[in-house]
Protein backbone atom coordinates (compact mmCIF):
# COMPACT_ATOMS: atom_id res chain seq x y z
CA UNK A 1 0.00 0.00 0.00
CA UNK A 2 2.96 2.30 -0.52
CA UNK A 3 1.79 3.30 -3.68
CA UNK A 4 -1.40 4.64 -1.65
CA UNK A 5 0.16 6.56 0.84
CA UNK A 6 2.34 8.48 -1.57
CA UNK A 7 -0.38 9.88 -3.15
CA UNK A 8 -2.13 10.73 -0.50
CA UNK A 9 0.68 12.12 1.10
CA UNK A 10 1.33 14.37 -1.91
CA UNK A 11 -2.26 15.28 -2.16
CA UNK A 12 -2.19 16.18 1.14
CA UNK A 13 0.95 18.37 0.04
CA UNK A 14 -0.96 19.85 -2.76
CA UNK A 15 -4.11 20.74 -1.18
CA UNK A 16 -1.80 22.60 1.60
CA UNK A 17 0.46 24.23 -1.09
CA UNK A 18 -3.31 25.16 -2.97
CA UNK A 19 -4.63 26.43 1.15
CA UNK A 20 -1.72 28.74 1.12
CA UNK A 21 -1.91 30.20 -2.72
CA UNK A 22 -5.64 30.97 -1.73
CA UNK A 23 -5.31 32.45 1.59
CA UNK A 24 -2.43 34.69 0.33
CA UNK A 25 -4.34 35.76 -2.81
CA UNK A 26 -7.65 36.59 -1.37
CA UNK A 27 -7.82 40.42 0.57
CA UNK A 28 -7.67 40.05 4.47
CA UNK A 29 -10.64 40.11 6.40
CA UNK A 30 -9.89 43.28 7.54
CA UNK A 31 -9.59 45.33 4.39
CA UNK A 32 -12.41 47.45 3.55
CA UNK A 33 -14.99 46.19 2.72
CA UNK A 34 -14.48 43.83 5.26
CA UNK A 35 -18.08 42.60 5.54
CA UNK A 36 -17.23 41.05 1.21
CA UNK A 37 -13.55 39.88 2.22
CA UNK A 38 -14.92 37.93 5.00
CA UNK A 39 -17.38 36.46 2.79
CA UNK A 40 -15.25 35.51 -0.17
CA UNK A 41 -12.80 33.96 1.99
CA UNK A 42 -15.67 32.07 3.67
CA UNK A 43 -16.50 30.43 0.60
CA UNK A 44 -13.35 29.48 -0.37
CA UNK A 45 -10.84 29.08 2.07
CA UNK A 46 -10.91 25.49 4.51
CA UNK A 47 -12.98 23.15 2.81
CA UNK A 48 -13.18 21.54 -0.60
CA UNK A 49 -11.30 18.65 -1.91
CA UNK A 50 -9.43 21.52 -4.39
CA UNK A 51 -9.36 19.03 -7.00
CA UNK A 52 -9.05 21.75 -9.93
CA UNK A 53 -5.73 22.99 -7.88
CA UNK A 54 -4.95 19.59 -7.50
CA UNK A 55 -5.06 18.60 -11.42
CA UNK A 56 -2.91 21.81 -11.70
CA UNK A 57 -0.13 20.69 -9.72
CA UNK A 58 0.31 17.25 -11.27
CA UNK A 59 -0.15 18.79 -15.04
CA UNK A 60 2.56 20.94 -14.16
CA UNK A 61 4.95 18.24 -13.53
CA UNK A 62 4.96 16.99 -17.15
CA UNK A 63 8.20 19.89 -17.50
CA UNK A 64 10.05 22.50 -15.75
CA UNK A 65 7.41 24.37 -14.88
CA UNK A 66 7.32 28.31 -13.60
CA UNK A 67 6.58 28.13 -9.72
CA UNK A 68 4.62 31.41 -9.71
CA UNK A 69 2.40 30.24 -12.89
CA UNK A 70 1.77 27.18 -11.14
CA UNK A 71 0.45 29.11 -7.72
CA UNK A 72 -1.44 31.29 -9.22
CA UNK A 73 -3.24 29.07 -11.77
CA UNK A 74 -4.53 26.36 -8.47
CA UNK A 75 -5.52 29.61 -7.37
CA UNK A 76 -7.39 31.49 -9.92
CA UNK A 77 -8.90 27.88 -11.42
CA UNK A 78 -10.47 27.09 -7.60
CA UNK A 79 -11.59 30.94 -7.73
CA UNK A 80 -13.48 30.64 -10.55
CA UNK A 81 -14.76 26.91 -9.15
CA UNK A 82 -15.52 28.91 -5.80
CA UNK A 83 -17.93 32.00 -7.21
CA UNK A 84 -20.02 29.21 -9.55
CA UNK A 85 -20.81 27.05 -6.23
CA UNK A 86 -22.08 30.20 -4.58
CA UNK A 87 -23.96 31.83 -7.18
CA UNK A 88 -25.31 27.87 -7.94
CA UNK A 89 -26.57 27.54 -4.54
CA UNK A 90 -28.17 31.02 -4.26
CA UNK A 91 -32.66 30.58 -4.19
CA UNK A 92 -32.65 31.77 -7.60
CA UNK A 93 -30.62 28.50 -8.30
CA UNK A 94 -30.31 25.63 -6.73
CA UNK A 95 -31.73 27.29 -3.53
CA UNK A 96 -29.18 25.25 -1.58
CA UNK A 97 -27.98 25.82 2.28
CA UNK A 98 -25.28 23.41 2.93
CA UNK A 99 -21.97 23.30 1.02
CA UNK A 100 -18.37 21.65 2.24
CA UNK A 101 -20.27 20.90 5.59
CA UNK A 102 -20.67 24.47 6.30
CA UNK A 103 -23.73 27.27 5.46
CA UNK A 104 -23.72 28.22 2.20
CA UNK A 105 -22.15 31.67 1.68
CA UNK A 106 -25.98 33.27 1.49
CA UNK A 107 -27.52 31.68 4.24
CA UNK A 108 -24.37 33.12 6.32
CA UNK A 109 -23.78 35.97 4.55
CA UNK A 110 -27.21 37.06 3.00
CA UNK A 111 -27.91 37.35 -0.80
CA UNK A 112 -26.31 40.65 -2.04
CA UNK A 113 -23.04 39.54 0.03
CA UNK A 114 -22.70 36.34 -1.49
CA UNK A 115 -23.65 37.67 -5.36
CA UNK A 116 -21.25 40.24 -4.73
CA UNK A 117 -18.09 37.62 -3.06
CA UNK A 118 -18.92 35.47 -6.16
CA UNK A 119 -18.88 38.20 -8.76
CA UNK A 120 -15.31 39.38 -6.49
CA UNK A 121 -13.99 36.08 -6.48
CA UNK A 122 -14.40 35.42 -10.68
CA UNK A 123 -12.73 39.14 -11.00
CA UNK A 124 -9.92 37.65 -8.48
CA UNK A 125 -9.42 34.56 -10.48
CA UNK A 126 -8.84 36.69 -13.73
CA UNK A 127 -6.25 39.28 -11.78
CA UNK A 128 -4.02 36.47 -10.32
CA UNK A 129 -3.68 35.16 -13.15
CA UNK A 130 -2.93 38.35 -15.31
CA UNK A 131 0.10 39.26 -12.53
CA UNK A 132 3.61 38.78 -13.34
CA UNK A 133 5.80 35.25 -13.80
CA UNK A 134 8.33 33.96 -15.31
CA UNK A 135 6.66 32.65 -18.18
CA UNK A 136 7.14 34.35 -21.24
CA UNK A 137 3.76 36.94 -21.21
CA UNK A 138 2.44 35.35 -24.24
CA UNK A 139 1.85 32.31 -22.57
CA UNK A 140 -0.02 33.73 -20.20
CA UNK A 141 -2.44 35.37 -21.87
CA UNK A 142 -2.67 31.73 -23.80
CA UNK A 143 -3.50 30.53 -19.99
CA UNK A 144 -6.28 33.77 -19.62
CA UNK A 145 -8.28 32.52 -22.67
CA UNK A 146 -7.70 28.68 -21.43
CA UNK A 147 -9.43 30.08 -18.30
CA UNK A 148 -11.66 32.49 -19.93
CA UNK A 149 -13.46 30.25 -22.66
CA UNK A 150 -13.79 27.33 -20.36
CA UNK A 151 -16.18 29.46 -17.93
CA UNK A 152 -18.05 31.57 -20.15
CA UNK A 153 -21.16 31.37 -21.94
CA UNK A 154 -19.79 28.52 -23.75
CA UNK A 155 -17.77 27.00 -20.78
CA UNK A 156 -19.53 26.41 -17.12
CA UNK A 157 -21.51 29.09 -16.98
CA UNK A 158 -23.45 27.63 -20.43
CA UNK A 159 -23.50 24.23 -18.46
CA UNK A 160 -25.28 25.59 -15.93
CA UNK A 161 -27.57 27.44 -18.08
CA UNK A 162 -28.61 23.94 -19.85
CA UNK A 163 -29.11 22.70 -16.58
CA UNK A 164 -31.79 24.60 -15.27
CA UNK A 165 -33.35 25.03 -18.87
CA UNK A 166 -34.04 21.17 -18.66
CA UNK A 167 -35.22 20.98 -14.25
CA UNK A 168 -38.05 18.55 -14.75
CA UNK A 169 -37.91 17.94 -18.52
CA UNK A 170 -36.53 14.89 -20.06
CA UNK A 171 -32.73 14.43 -21.43
CA UNK A 172 -30.95 12.29 -23.25
CA UNK A 173 -28.21 10.50 -22.06
CA UNK A 174 -26.10 12.36 -25.09
CA UNK A 175 -27.83 15.84 -23.92
CA UNK A 176 -27.22 14.97 -20.53
CA UNK A 177 -22.94 14.30 -21.70
CA UNK A 178 -23.07 17.49 -23.24
CA UNK A 179 -24.44 19.52 -20.25
CA UNK A 180 -21.98 18.04 -17.93
CA UNK A 181 -18.69 18.69 -20.24
CA UNK A 182 -19.53 22.31 -20.16
CA UNK A 183 -20.99 22.52 -16.55
CA UNK A 184 -18.24 20.50 -15.02
CA UNK A 185 -15.98 19.04 -17.54
CA UNK A 186 -14.57 22.39 -19.20
CA UNK A 187 -13.30 23.56 -16.00
CA UNK A 188 -11.39 20.43 -15.19
CA UNK A 189 -9.92 20.69 -18.52
CA UNK A 190 -9.06 24.25 -18.31
CA UNK A 191 -7.01 22.83 -14.61
CA UNK A 192 -5.63 20.26 -16.63
CA UNK A 193 -4.17 22.67 -19.42
CA UNK A 194 -3.03 25.27 -17.02
CA UNK A 195 -0.92 23.07 -15.04
CA UNK A 196 0.80 21.60 -18.44
CA UNK A 197 0.42 25.50 -19.57
CA UNK A 198 2.73 26.59 -16.64
CA UNK A 199 5.75 24.03 -18.59
CA UNK A 200 7.28 26.93 -20.62
CA UNK A 201 8.72 23.41 -23.13
CA UNK A 202 5.06 21.89 -23.31
CA UNK A 203 4.35 20.91 -26.69
CA UNK A 204 0.99 21.33 -28.43
CA UNK A 205 0.56 17.53 -29.28
CA UNK A 206 1.19 16.96 -25.22
CA UNK A 207 -1.81 19.30 -24.81
CA UNK A 208 -3.86 17.69 -26.73
CA UNK A 209 -3.09 14.33 -25.52
CA UNK A 210 -3.58 15.49 -21.90
CA UNK A 211 -7.07 16.84 -22.95
CA UNK A 212 -8.44 13.83 -23.69
CA UNK A 213 -7.39 12.60 -20.33
CA UNK A 214 -9.50 15.79 -19.18
CA UNK A 215 -12.10 15.23 -21.17
CA UNK A 216 -12.47 11.22 -19.56
CA UNK A 217 -11.52 12.25 -15.67
CA UNK A 218 -14.62 15.39 -16.02
CA UNK A 219 -16.91 13.34 -16.86
CA UNK A 220 -15.86 10.53 -14.52
CA UNK A 221 -16.52 12.96 -11.91
CA UNK A 222 -19.75 14.15 -12.73
CA UNK A 223 -20.97 10.41 -12.57
CA UNK A 224 -19.51 9.46 -9.25
CA UNK A 225 -21.19 12.90 -8.30
CA UNK A 226 -24.34 11.08 -9.50
CA UNK A 227 -23.57 7.96 -7.65
CA UNK A 228 -22.39 9.75 -4.65
CA UNK A 229 -25.85 12.27 -4.30
CA UNK A 230 -27.71 8.69 -4.31
CA UNK A 231 -25.59 6.69 -1.75
CA UNK A 232 -24.01 8.99 0.47
CA UNK A 233 -25.58 10.56 3.62
CA UNK A 234 -25.95 14.72 4.00
CA UNK A 235 -23.03 14.53 6.85
CA UNK A 236 -20.46 12.69 4.40
CA UNK A 237 -21.14 14.44 0.90
CA UNK A 238 -21.09 18.00 3.13
CA UNK A 239 -23.55 19.07 0.76
CA UNK A 240 -27.14 17.90 0.70
CA UNK A 241 -27.64 14.40 -0.32
CA UNK A 242 -30.60 13.62 -2.76
CA UNK A 243 -30.74 17.08 -3.97
CA UNK A 244 -30.68 16.10 -7.64
CA UNK A 245 -33.29 13.15 -7.23
CA UNK A 246 -35.50 15.25 -5.42
CA UNK A 247 -34.89 18.16 -7.80
CA UNK A 248 -36.03 16.06 -10.69
CA UNK A 249 -32.44 16.61 -12.16
CA UNK A 250 -31.48 14.21 -15.13
CA UNK A 251 -28.53 11.96 -13.66
CA UNK A 252 -26.60 9.44 -14.69
CA UNK A 253 -27.69 6.90 -11.72
CA UNK A 254 -31.50 7.78 -13.53
CA UNK A 255 -30.61 6.83 -16.73
CA UNK A 256 -28.06 3.78 -16.26
CA UNK A 257 -29.10 2.41 -12.91
CA UNK A 258 -26.38 2.69 -9.90
CA UNK A 259 -24.04 0.10 -10.64
CA UNK A 260 -23.90 0.31 -14.46
CA UNK A 261 -23.18 4.31 -13.16
CA UNK A 262 -20.15 3.27 -11.35
CA UNK A 263 -19.03 0.52 -13.90
CA UNK A 264 -18.97 3.25 -16.64
CA UNK A 265 -17.05 5.40 -14.26
CA UNK A 266 -14.84 2.81 -13.64
CA UNK A 267 -14.44 2.64 -17.54
CA UNK A 268 -13.73 6.66 -17.98
CA UNK A 269 -10.91 6.34 -15.31
CA UNK A 270 -9.28 2.95 -16.85
CA UNK A 271 -9.52 5.36 -20.45
CA UNK A 272 -8.18 8.40 -18.92
CA UNK A 273 -5.51 6.89 -17.73
CA UNK A 274 -4.45 5.05 -20.97
CA UNK A 275 -4.35 8.24 -22.15
CA UNK A 276 -0.91 9.13 -19.93
CA UNK A 277 0.99 6.31 -21.33
CA UNK A 278 2.74 8.78 -23.48
CA UNK A 279 4.01 10.72 -20.44
CA UNK A 280 5.49 7.72 -18.36
CA UNK A 281 6.15 8.64 -14.84
CA UNK A 282 5.71 12.20 -14.60
CA UNK A 283 2.54 11.52 -15.05
CA UNK A 284 2.01 9.67 -11.67
CA UNK A 285 -0.64 11.83 -9.59
CA UNK A 286 -2.26 12.33 -12.77
CA UNK A 287 -2.46 8.80 -12.47
CA UNK A 288 -3.77 9.49 -8.96
CA UNK A 289 -6.14 11.62 -9.29
CA UNK A 290 -8.16 10.20 -11.59
CA UNK A 291 -8.21 6.96 -9.60
CA UNK A 292 -9.20 9.28 -6.80
CA UNK A 293 -12.09 10.42 -8.47
CA UNK A 294 -13.87 6.69 -8.19
CA UNK A 295 -12.58 5.93 -4.84
CA UNK A 296 -13.78 9.21 -3.15
CA UNK A 297 -16.90 9.49 -0.33
CA UNK A 298 -17.67 13.02 -0.93
CA UNK B 1 -21.93 75.86 -32.48
CA UNK B 2 -19.46 73.62 -35.19
CA UNK B 3 -17.12 72.31 -32.29
CA UNK B 4 -20.23 70.84 -30.86
CA UNK B 5 -21.42 69.49 -33.45
CA UNK B 6 -17.87 67.96 -34.20
CA UNK B 7 -18.15 66.69 -31.19
CA UNK B 8 -21.03 64.94 -31.33
CA UNK B 9 -20.57 63.59 -35.04
CA UNK B 10 -17.69 61.92 -33.27
CA UNK B 11 -19.24 60.79 -30.29
CA UNK B 12 -22.07 58.91 -32.90
CA UNK B 13 -19.46 57.46 -34.70
CA UNK B 14 -17.46 55.75 -30.98
CA UNK B 15 -21.11 54.75 -29.82
CA UNK B 16 -21.40 53.11 -33.38
CA UNK B 17 -17.86 51.62 -33.09
CA UNK B 18 -18.96 50.52 -29.49
CA UNK B 19 -22.00 49.02 -30.48
CA UNK B 20 -20.50 46.69 -33.41
CA UNK B 21 -17.46 45.60 -31.10
CA UNK B 22 -20.18 44.28 -28.30
CA UNK B 23 -22.42 42.83 -31.46
CA UNK B 24 -19.01 40.88 -32.52
CA UNK B 25 -18.14 39.74 -29.03
CA UNK B 26 -21.42 38.31 -27.80
CA UNK B 27 -22.06 34.82 -28.76
CA UNK B 28 -25.29 34.42 -31.62
CA UNK B 29 -28.75 34.27 -29.89
CA UNK B 30 -29.31 31.55 -31.06
CA UNK B 31 -25.98 29.58 -30.26
CA UNK B 32 -26.46 26.92 -27.75
CA UNK B 33 -27.42 27.79 -24.80
CA UNK B 34 -29.91 30.03 -26.60
CA UNK B 35 -31.62 31.23 -23.24
CA UNK B 36 -28.19 32.65 -22.26
CA UNK B 37 -27.28 33.86 -24.88
CA UNK B 38 -30.35 36.05 -25.86
CA UNK B 39 -30.01 37.37 -22.20
CA UNK B 40 -26.47 38.66 -22.45
CA UNK B 41 -27.12 40.35 -25.75
CA UNK B 42 -30.24 41.66 -24.13
CA UNK B 43 -28.50 43.33 -21.73
CA UNK B 44 -25.86 44.72 -23.28
CA UNK B 45 -27.17 45.75 -26.89
CA UNK B 46 -29.18 48.99 -28.12
CA UNK B 47 -28.87 50.87 -25.02
CA UNK B 48 -26.84 53.26 -22.51
CA UNK B 49 -24.50 56.06 -23.52
CA UNK B 50 -21.52 53.61 -24.03
CA UNK B 51 -19.56 56.17 -21.91
CA UNK B 52 -16.58 54.04 -21.10
CA UNK B 53 -15.70 52.97 -24.31
CA UNK B 54 -16.09 55.84 -25.27
CA UNK B 55 -13.43 57.28 -22.90
CA UNK B 56 -11.44 54.22 -24.25
CA UNK B 57 -11.53 55.24 -27.49
CA UNK B 58 -10.64 59.05 -26.91
CA UNK B 59 -7.92 58.48 -24.63
CA UNK B 60 -6.82 55.89 -27.27
CA UNK B 61 -6.50 59.24 -29.53
CA UNK B 62 -3.09 59.84 -27.68
CA UNK B 63 -0.88 57.56 -29.63
CA UNK B 64 -0.82 55.08 -32.49
CA UNK B 65 -3.39 53.12 -30.81
CA UNK B 66 -3.52 49.33 -32.33
CA UNK B 67 -7.15 49.20 -33.64
CA UNK B 68 -7.85 45.77 -32.34
CA UNK B 69 -6.72 46.32 -28.58
CA UNK B 70 -8.92 49.19 -29.12
CA UNK B 71 -11.78 47.72 -30.19
CA UNK B 72 -11.53 44.67 -27.48
CA UNK B 73 -10.86 47.25 -24.44
CA UNK B 74 -14.13 48.88 -25.56
CA UNK B 75 -16.42 45.88 -25.42
CA UNK B 76 -14.21 44.38 -22.68
CA UNK B 77 -15.05 47.58 -20.27
CA UNK B 78 -18.69 47.60 -21.45
CA UNK B 79 -19.26 43.96 -20.56
CA UNK B 80 -17.94 44.85 -17.26
CA UNK B 81 -20.28 47.60 -16.71
CA UNK B 82 -22.98 45.79 -18.50
CA UNK B 83 -22.68 42.90 -16.02
CA UNK B 84 -22.69 44.88 -12.69
CA UNK B 85 -26.14 46.66 -13.96
CA UNK B 86 -27.63 43.58 -14.44
CA UNK B 87 -26.77 41.80 -10.88
CA UNK B 88 -27.40 45.50 -9.25
CA UNK B 89 -30.49 45.59 -10.52
CA UNK B 90 -31.77 41.95 -8.92
CA UNK B 91 -33.85 41.59 -6.20
CA UNK B 92 -31.31 40.95 -3.75
CA UNK B 93 -29.61 44.09 -4.15
CA UNK B 94 -31.09 47.21 -5.64
CA UNK B 95 -34.50 44.94 -6.72
CA UNK B 96 -34.97 47.92 -9.83
CA UNK B 97 -37.49 46.85 -13.01
CA UNK B 98 -36.30 49.32 -15.42
CA UNK B 99 -33.21 49.76 -17.19
CA UNK B 100 -32.01 51.87 -20.23
CA UNK B 101 -35.72 52.28 -21.12
CA UNK B 102 -36.68 48.46 -20.99
CA UNK B 103 -37.16 46.31 -18.12
CA UNK B 104 -34.55 44.93 -16.51
CA UNK B 105 -32.61 41.48 -17.01
CA UNK B 106 -34.15 39.91 -14.49
CA UNK B 107 -37.78 41.01 -15.25
CA UNK B 108 -37.24 39.72 -18.75
CA UNK B 109 -35.97 36.31 -18.39
CA UNK B 110 -35.80 35.58 -14.58
CA UNK B 111 -33.65 36.01 -11.52
CA UNK B 112 -31.56 32.59 -12.87
CA UNK B 113 -30.94 33.55 -16.36
CA UNK B 114 -29.98 37.27 -14.92
CA UNK B 115 -27.27 35.63 -12.78
CA UNK B 116 -25.79 33.86 -15.26
CA UNK B 117 -25.70 36.19 -17.66
CA UNK B 118 -24.15 39.42 -15.41
CA UNK B 119 -21.55 36.14 -14.55
CA UNK B 120 -20.90 35.32 -18.42
CA UNK B 121 -20.52 38.56 -19.60
CA UNK B 122 -17.94 38.98 -16.68
CA UNK B 123 -15.98 36.43 -18.13
CA UNK B 124 -16.69 37.69 -21.51
CA UNK B 125 -14.38 40.51 -20.76
CA UNK B 126 -11.70 38.73 -19.97
CA UNK B 127 -11.64 36.71 -22.83
CA UNK B 128 -12.09 39.15 -25.21
CA UNK B 129 -8.75 41.00 -23.63
CA UNK B 130 -7.01 38.53 -24.01
CA UNK B 131 -7.02 37.13 -27.31
CA UNK B 132 -4.30 38.17 -29.91
CA UNK B 133 -3.48 41.45 -30.85
CA UNK B 134 -0.52 43.90 -32.52
CA UNK B 135 0.59 44.68 -28.45
CA UNK B 136 3.42 43.25 -27.25
CA UNK B 137 1.81 40.71 -24.61
CA UNK B 138 3.09 41.89 -21.70
CA UNK B 139 1.44 45.22 -22.35
CA UNK B 140 -1.94 43.37 -23.37
CA UNK B 141 -1.25 41.73 -19.45
CA UNK B 142 -1.04 45.34 -18.20
CA UNK B 143 -4.50 45.83 -19.76
CA UNK B 144 -5.82 42.43 -18.09
CA UNK B 145 -4.56 43.69 -14.95
CA UNK B 146 -5.61 47.11 -15.01
CA UNK B 147 -9.15 46.07 -15.67
CA UNK B 148 -9.60 43.19 -13.60
CA UNK B 149 -8.39 45.18 -10.85
CA UNK B 150 -10.86 48.21 -11.24
CA UNK B 151 -13.52 45.53 -11.56
CA UNK B 152 -13.09 43.15 -8.25
CA UNK B 153 -13.47 43.66 -4.57
CA UNK B 154 -11.07 46.40 -4.05
CA UNK B 155 -12.60 48.16 -6.95
CA UNK B 156 -16.17 48.39 -8.38
CA UNK B 157 -17.89 45.37 -6.90
CA UNK B 158 -15.98 46.74 -3.51
CA UNK B 159 -17.75 50.04 -4.20
CA UNK B 160 -20.82 48.43 -4.53
CA UNK B 161 -20.20 46.34 -1.46
CA UNK B 162 -19.73 49.18 0.88
CA UNK B 163 -23.18 51.34 -0.70
CA UNK B 164 -24.99 48.01 0.45
CA UNK B 165 -23.49 48.24 3.61
CA UNK B 166 -24.53 52.32 4.46
CA UNK B 167 -28.55 51.73 3.16
CA UNK B 168 -30.02 53.82 5.63
CA UNK B 169 -27.11 55.00 7.64
CA UNK B 170 -25.34 58.53 7.89
CA UNK B 171 -22.56 58.71 5.17
CA UNK B 172 -19.91 61.56 5.32
CA UNK B 173 -19.26 63.42 2.46
CA UNK B 174 -15.28 61.70 2.87
CA UNK B 175 -17.20 58.24 2.84
CA UNK B 176 -19.60 59.10 -0.14
CA UNK B 177 -16.42 59.85 -2.40
CA UNK B 178 -14.52 56.82 -1.11
CA UNK B 179 -17.64 54.72 -1.69
CA UNK B 180 -18.25 56.41 -5.65
CA UNK B 181 -14.33 56.43 -6.25
CA UNK B 182 -14.89 52.24 -6.18
CA UNK B 183 -18.00 52.19 -6.83
CA UNK B 184 -18.08 53.87 -10.49
CA UNK B 185 -14.77 55.59 -10.69
CA UNK B 186 -12.77 52.78 -10.64
CA UNK B 187 -14.01 51.38 -14.19
CA UNK B 188 -14.01 54.98 -15.30
CA UNK B 189 -10.44 55.26 -14.82
CA UNK B 190 -9.96 51.53 -16.15
CA UNK B 191 -11.59 53.16 -19.67
CA UNK B 192 -9.42 55.72 -19.72
CA UNK B 193 -6.36 54.02 -19.20
CA UNK B 194 -7.36 51.15 -21.44
CA UNK B 195 -7.42 53.31 -24.15
CA UNK B 196 -4.07 54.88 -23.50
CA UNK B 197 -2.20 51.51 -23.30
CA UNK B 198 -3.55 50.61 -26.47
CA UNK B 199 -0.82 53.19 -27.69
CA UNK B 200 2.61 51.27 -27.44
CA UNK B 201 4.40 54.15 -27.12
CA UNK B 202 2.42 55.98 -23.89
CA UNK B 203 4.39 56.81 -20.90
CA UNK B 204 4.04 55.83 -17.79
CA UNK B 205 3.83 60.23 -16.58
CA UNK B 206 1.54 60.63 -19.39
CA UNK B 207 -0.54 57.54 -17.97
CA UNK B 208 -0.57 59.07 -14.50
CA UNK B 209 -1.24 62.82 -15.76
CA UNK B 210 -4.77 60.80 -17.59
CA UNK B 211 -5.50 59.39 -14.32
CA UNK B 212 -6.20 62.52 -12.84
CA UNK B 213 -8.62 63.70 -15.40
CA UNK B 214 -10.17 60.31 -14.97
CA UNK B 215 -10.26 60.49 -11.26
CA UNK B 216 -12.69 63.76 -11.53
CA UNK B 217 -14.29 62.77 -14.23
CA UNK B 218 -15.66 59.97 -12.61
CA UNK B 219 -16.24 61.94 -9.55
CA UNK B 220 -18.55 64.99 -11.42
CA UNK B 221 -20.29 61.87 -13.28
CA UNK B 222 -21.17 60.58 -10.02
CA UNK B 223 -22.75 63.78 -8.74
CA UNK B 224 -24.36 64.66 -12.12
CA UNK B 225 -26.05 61.16 -11.67
CA UNK B 226 -27.45 61.92 -8.09
CA UNK B 227 -28.42 65.79 -9.63
CA UNK B 228 -30.57 63.57 -12.66
CA UNK B 229 -32.24 61.34 -9.77
CA UNK B 230 -33.31 64.21 -8.29
CA UNK B 231 -34.30 66.35 -10.96
CA UNK B 232 -35.40 64.44 -14.35
CA UNK B 233 -38.24 62.02 -14.39
CA UNK B 234 -38.44 58.21 -15.13
CA UNK B 235 -38.98 58.88 -19.21
CA UNK B 236 -35.70 61.01 -20.05
CA UNK B 237 -33.76 58.72 -17.31
CA UNK B 238 -34.07 55.36 -19.18
CA UNK B 239 -34.08 54.05 -15.34
CA UNK B 240 -36.52 54.61 -12.01
CA UNK B 241 -35.77 58.57 -10.70
CA UNK B 242 -35.80 59.25 -7.81
CA UNK B 243 -34.81 55.55 -6.11
CA UNK B 244 -31.78 56.90 -4.46
CA UNK B 245 -33.53 59.46 -2.33
CA UNK B 246 -36.67 56.73 -1.87
CA UNK B 247 -33.90 54.07 -0.99
CA UNK B 248 -32.53 55.95 1.88
CA UNK B 249 -28.88 56.21 -0.03
CA UNK B 250 -27.00 58.95 0.55
CA UNK B 251 -26.49 61.43 -2.28
CA UNK B 252 -24.66 64.38 -2.76
CA UNK B 253 -27.36 66.48 -3.47
CA UNK B 254 -29.09 65.54 0.00
CA UNK B 255 -25.34 66.35 1.73
CA UNK B 256 -24.66 69.72 -0.42
CA UNK B 257 -28.25 70.84 -1.78
CA UNK B 258 -29.42 70.84 -5.85
CA UNK B 259 -27.29 73.72 -7.02
CA UNK B 260 -24.08 73.33 -5.13
CA UNK B 261 -23.86 69.90 -6.10
CA UNK B 262 -24.38 71.11 -9.88
CA UNK B 263 -21.99 73.42 -9.53
CA UNK B 264 -19.52 70.93 -7.60
CA UNK B 265 -19.85 69.18 -10.69
CA UNK B 266 -18.45 72.29 -12.95
CA UNK B 267 -15.61 72.47 -10.80
CA UNK B 268 -14.52 68.99 -11.17
CA UNK B 269 -15.08 68.68 -14.80
CA UNK B 270 -12.90 72.24 -15.47
CA UNK B 271 -10.24 70.87 -13.40
CA UNK B 272 -10.34 67.50 -15.13
CA UNK B 273 -9.94 69.51 -18.53
CA UNK B 274 -7.14 71.34 -17.33
CA UNK B 275 -4.93 68.36 -16.81
CA UNK B 276 -5.41 67.47 -20.04
CA UNK B 277 -3.22 70.71 -21.00
CA UNK B 278 -0.26 68.90 -21.61
CA UNK B 279 -2.07 66.96 -24.26
CA UNK B 280 -2.73 69.44 -26.82
CA UNK B 281 -5.22 68.77 -29.45
CA UNK B 282 -4.53 65.21 -28.98
CA UNK B 283 -6.92 65.38 -26.18
CA UNK B 284 -9.83 67.02 -27.96
CA UNK B 285 -12.71 64.01 -27.55
CA UNK B 286 -11.35 63.53 -23.86
CA UNK B 287 -12.19 67.24 -23.39
CA UNK B 288 -15.68 66.69 -25.06
CA UNK B 289 -16.58 63.45 -23.02
CA UNK B 290 -16.00 65.92 -19.82
CA UNK B 291 -18.17 68.55 -20.97
CA UNK B 292 -20.71 65.79 -22.04
CA UNK B 293 -20.57 64.64 -18.51
CA UNK B 294 -22.28 67.97 -17.27
CA UNK B 295 -24.60 68.41 -20.15
CA UNK B 296 -25.99 64.77 -20.20
CA UNK B 297 -29.93 64.22 -19.61
CA UNK B 298 -29.71 60.72 -18.78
Amino acid sequence: MTRANDVNAWQQKAQAQAELALARVLPPENETPAGLHQAMRYAVLGGGKRLRPLLVSAAAELGEADADAVAQAMAAVECIHVYSLVHDDMPAMDNDSLRRGKPTCHVQYGEAAALLAGDALQTLAFDVLSRPTGLPAARQLRMLQTLAQASGSLGMAGGQAIDLAHVGLPMSRHELEQMHSLKTGALIRAAVALGALACPDISDDRLAGLDGYARKLGLAFQVIDDVLDCEADTATLGKTAGKDADNDKPTYVKLMGLAPARAYAETLVADAVALLAPFGSKAGHLRGLAEFVTTRKN
